[in-house]
């Protein structure tokens, strides 16, 4: 069950922000080690679909407008010459450019003129959770898409793109982005059911044999649960944003179903509460778990101290060196006929009590009376 | 008392969300374990009432429109074609729908054109707190309520329909909806009184004799807790809409009676927060109990040990084998003729001092001289 | 001080909900073990004021609209009859009989046409809180009074009509109301200030010599300040409403009066805020206390054994029995001449090292020097 | 450093209410131990500035309305006449009146007509927190201010007026009533820092050397922290609603200023709440600090008997009498050339390994390794 | 690892206010430590830039006006007389000014007449965190800084001002006022992340080897997390004030860009949230952890004494002397043939009886046994 060997993932190593403070707002910071970009896109209207997997950035101005709906797909975020021509071709704000290649921002929502800026976040859950930025420009007739890298959880939509275009059809752009938060939204679902689990292995492991590595796990649990609150929270956030006051690029059925992905936030976010609470009572869990195994370990301690002590002083009395030739006062019990046997024979009565006692109290074989 | 035998509940073993991510908005994703479905009808108006027990959906299209009010009760969600059918007859969105079978989802409201959608939750408390959803579609003279499974809370209303249809004689389907609300949000009245029962036993049972039993039992009692609360809550905020905003479909006299439904959810809510917090409070509750059992069992090993070593000491002293024929110093009490005696008036005065300081100090028959 | 002997209070015996789940709305519960109604009333306007202590339910009717203030006070709530008799005569809402009948209800104000509906609940402090909830209809020239049985908190408002009628006079129906409510928020001051002394007097047994019996006090006292606050927050609520919003019937002075009641409420919620606030702190300092004894008790125990068990180390050295005669190496010390009292002194050495050692660490007369 | 023998202050001996419940609204309950009040007024205008530092009541009449701004001080609440006598000239509410006799009141702001009427606290740091009620009636060109006892944080205001006398001269009474306001928030500043050092002072005790007394002064700190919050909180209510919704009757100018008071507050609140978070914390800190002490107990004891435990058991073992004559087995080691010394170097090497043991594990010497 | 050596920096050694409580407002308190002013100016348009970096106060009315944008830098606060020129020649407001001087104000945005006043806080973290006030007033024209001593975030702006000149040629003084108030936000984020690595590096401290020490410092970073946090949230909330209703001296895209530093300052604050209740968990976490460790220790004492105190009682038996010569029964072991090997078979049996027993426990060697 033990999922991870450090407390990790609260810190991160990288940045929290790539350009340095004091930089020229809107500075695009390219990270070297980041992944090329692969361009793909799928146009497509009511009669038909195209789609072209692995395109040069220069061929995308054939396809701008010539279609109703068509969306652009980068994989990877390593190379400034790209942005900078699709910032051309679709004219994108250098502030929001800026943030899509700021990774690990903060998911939001954003207004350019008749653009809609967002930026999301999808999650799994491996070893630890893992997060990757998905940022989207929504315009009329388009919707641009940048990610971190390759492979993601909207394969779903193409395939539904490319088969059952159903509702794709007769809906716009809008439809299209909202197809994609969703995806994103729902994917946190998976995620919170394998969550629920590692809760419960982890609470019953603490009442179990809680171990000094519990407690690591359980910090890590709650690092998890503040870094998966810190990314549903705005993502809810703008959804009632979206909802609550629709842009008027979205048609009214889009917005219907927006409502429905809000619906899906609230709920994660709901669960995550409950998580986050239950997770934050660990601690208190672990500290009841041990105080109980430490009393056990007391009692255990007490009874046998306390039973032996007496007895080990009344042979002590024995073992003096009293010399009973000086007085008939001096150890005289030595000399009975039945002192030995005697002597074993209080010993036994004073274990005997301290034994009754300490049944009384519970502290011999209380476990088994006490489950009874 | 012990009503758990292991930490339940919170953890779901059904998914989250029975649609995969990425799915189509409004997949109708049946359970196939789920009941199938079985359809009953009331209709009635002023004048008469009609009741049909089991139909075949396709024979609910009579009935359609006939009377002022017809309430569909459907129980059981396992076949896909009900649902349909019933989406044409009663022009369902598939949104709703979808979550209609989407068990567990969270209690909420929607208006869709002129039809009211209502998500609300049954809850039941057996060994462990039990909930069935329970959807409901408001028309303007029909309610069309979907159950989990046979048998509900609402057999008293059926009752009432049919003996003394008072109030339901003169108005329309928007005070059946607020009936059927009202009897769900009453039946959690019984589970609080008997959840108030099970916190107080626990309570006594953390002051009396805390096992590692309990600490389980208090972990379980704080997921019951949250997850009644999450059950709670959105009813009364979708209550709270419908009596700031009531949808123009409810007469007056409904809203002063849906007012009272949702008093009836406030006073709810604030006893589940009451014993929320009693409960959030028990693993404090259970350390200090812990802590206080301990102090007795350290104070009796302290007693024993404490006046028991240092007589033990004495003993040893006088078991030393030093000669004393080479030397007057060499243990001389040996050879006097009050030695034993006066080590043993020694050993008494000694353990007579410490008993009287322990008890000076509370830690002996303290327990009695406290209660006075 | 101990003021209970169990946990009580939190945890109702009597029904939470008096009517079972799903009954008609409005349906009148009549508790039979309630107390038979006893009605009185005191009609009065600027230049005259009547009373009568003890009247017949269909008496009331004589006295309606004849004056321009009418109090019918009406004294347990044991026969529907009277209900149904004065719901005609006053048109009361069968939602709000219902209410006035269900005791332990929440605090609100409701607004029927022309009517206001207040409930309210005095509280008193005997060994534990107890509430009465006083239920009142207003109308432009009447006052209802409900409470559960006889013996209340408005006889100095009946001795202020009867003697110096002041602003009674010139004020309507309004301003009793108001004066009654007014009364019932000011008894709670004394349960306060009662409430106060034994907080006091407990954190002070907590310090001093904490028992198990303490922390179930604790206990209780976490729960009457829940109930304190359940019972006065809604009280403040529905006046702050009143403030804000005041009804039309409502005079402008007495508006200003109805602010000072509001003024109270607020005070109260405060103190009663604040003293929740160091309840559900005490728990935590029983821990602390019960630590700090425990600690002591080890400081006890690890002084007496960790400088006796050296000691009898050595005492047992030369309680061995090697034979001295087969080598020069087999205990020697035994035929010293010095060997006796050599070894007491060593024993005295490591003692005094040892108490010194103890004393540095402050575990031996630590608790004068710390006072210092 | 010690600043409290006993925890006091939250529970006020006086009572909460002087008004009995029930009274009349507006009852003036003169406390008989008040001190009697002293009158003093300063009167100015753009031009002069009269003084008089005691007046009788009746005096008070001739200086109404002679100029632009009067200030009427009057210290000590103990004559029921002054009060009706200037309720009468200044037209005073009956409720403020009976607000400004009942000291510890929760400061407030009230606008009757047009003249504002305010409740604000001063604060002291002696042994312990002092607060003293000063209720302002503030007028077109009036101030009227109360106060429970001579002596007050207003002097360098008076010294203004005499000297500097600047803006006063262009201002009205509106900017002396500011003034006021803010020498009273200003004099937290002080409290605060003297608190500050306090909290430090305590903080490293806990740490350094923790008592049963400390756990005391914790407790004190937190009654004080939760005094001061209830004090503060409400003026910045006051202010802030001063500064949101100002009252005709304040000029631009003195808005302007009144803003500044405002910031003041709300930064005292900031620094109340850090302090009430630090000092909330301060009971786990104790726990921490002790149970740290409490290991540092155990691991002595631990390593002593472990150490001599088993050593003691050897010793033990040739001291048995067994007898060596009838048979070679029994007990040989004593009959051995090297048994004793053997005996000896055995013990060592056990004592040895134990104290490596124990070393490796940190719990000999550990506290210095653990610095480095 | 070790950061501080004693708590710190809650407490000021400062005074909360400067002034003494009743002073005039406006009153100019130069603290006669603080470092004297040294004047810059930069003065740029489309076409030009001018520089100038040690001025006398009064050769700035030179610059007054003739430039499309004026920056005046203030470092040092020692001088009231550069002050009130300034105040003469920008027309800045007494309060304001007085503000200005007042280090350790809360970060604020006032708005007076056509001129912003901003107070923020640039952060650095030394050993400590360090906070520098900076204060700006913003004109049409001009940008007035004040800092309390040399040395600044703020170089890099002056770097681009003088190099790459981009968006500041274009825009005015509103663009300049952004470009710094974002440095100072920006400037956050390396001390945020510095601040995780500490957290970190604690965490794993704690969980490894909890020394009081440790406890120090744990108290010493939840004090940091406070002052943080008061920092950064009121920065937050102007800007927040700033995006919501933006001065009209703001050209649309400073609004823009604006918006982008408000961003930056949730992003901050929410990190500074979470990183906060990391921190305000470790005192659960280090008593958690000593409870481990005190356990650890409380097993191996159990462990020694309960093996060996049975074997030291039998040893004692045998090393009574009941004289076998007048009884068979006194102690006739002592004269078998197998006694000594008997006994020690007894006493090796017991003991390895308890080890077992103890293994089974996981009390010996259960560390490993857990492990796996």
């Amino acid at each position: 069950m033990r999922y991870i060997k450090k407390i990790p993932g609260l810190y991160r190593k990288k940045r929290l922000d790539p350009v340095p403070p004091g930089s020229v707002p809107g500075t695009l910071a390219v990270d070297p080690e980041a992944a090329k970009p692969k361009i793909s896109v799928i146009a497509y209207g009511p009669h038909e679909l195209i789609e072209k997997p692995d395109l040069h950035v220069a061929e995308i101005s054939e396809w701008l407008g010539k279609y109703p709906v068509l969306w652009v797909n980068v994989d990877g975020l390593g190379d400034a010459d790209v942005f900078v021509k699709l910032s051309e071709m679709f004219n994108l704000h250098a502030l929001a450019l800026e943030d899509v290649l700021h990774i690990n921002h903060r998911p939001k929502l954003d207004q350019y003129d008749d653009q809609l800026f967002i930026i999301t976040r999808m999650a799994q859950l491996a070893d630890r959770f893992e997060y990757e930025q998905i940022s989207l420009f929504v315009g009329s007739n388009y919707v641009l898409t940048f990610q971190e890298r390759p492979g993601d959880c909207l394969d779903p939509i193409r395939e539904r793109l490319r088969n059952k275009r159903g509702l794709f059809k007769t809906f716009g752009a809008d439809y299209l982005a909202y197809t994609i938060v969703d995806a994103v939204i729902d994917g946190y679902f998976p995620v919170l059911e394998e969550l629920g689990e590692r809760l419960e292995t982890l609470e019953q492991e603490i009442l179990d044999r809680p171990t000094s590595e519990t407690i690591q796990t359980v910090q890590a649990t709650k690092h998890d649960m503040l870094a998966l609150r810190r990314s549903i929270w705005p993502q809810r956030e703008f959804l009632s944003a979206l909802v609550r006051d629709p842009p008027p690029s979205f048609s009214e059925r889009t917005q219907t179903y927006m409502r429905d992905a809000y619906d899906h936030a609230v709920r994660i976010m709901d669960l995550v509460d409950t998580y986050r609470e239950i997770s934050s009572g660990l601690t208190d869990l672990y500290m009841s778990s041990i105080s109980n195994r430490m009393n056990d370990v007391m009692k255990v301690l007490t009874v046998i101290a306390t039973i032996f002590i007496p007895l080990t002083f009344i042979a002590g009395i024995y073992g003096m060196n009293f010399n009973s030739e000086v007085s008939p006062f001096n150890l005289p019990e030595l000399n009975w006929y039945w002192g030995y046997p005697l002597a074993l024979l209080v010993m036994a009565v004073i274990a005997a009590a301290l034994v009754l006692f300490f049944k009384r109290k519970g502290w011999i074989g209380g476990s088994e009376k006490e489950k009874e």
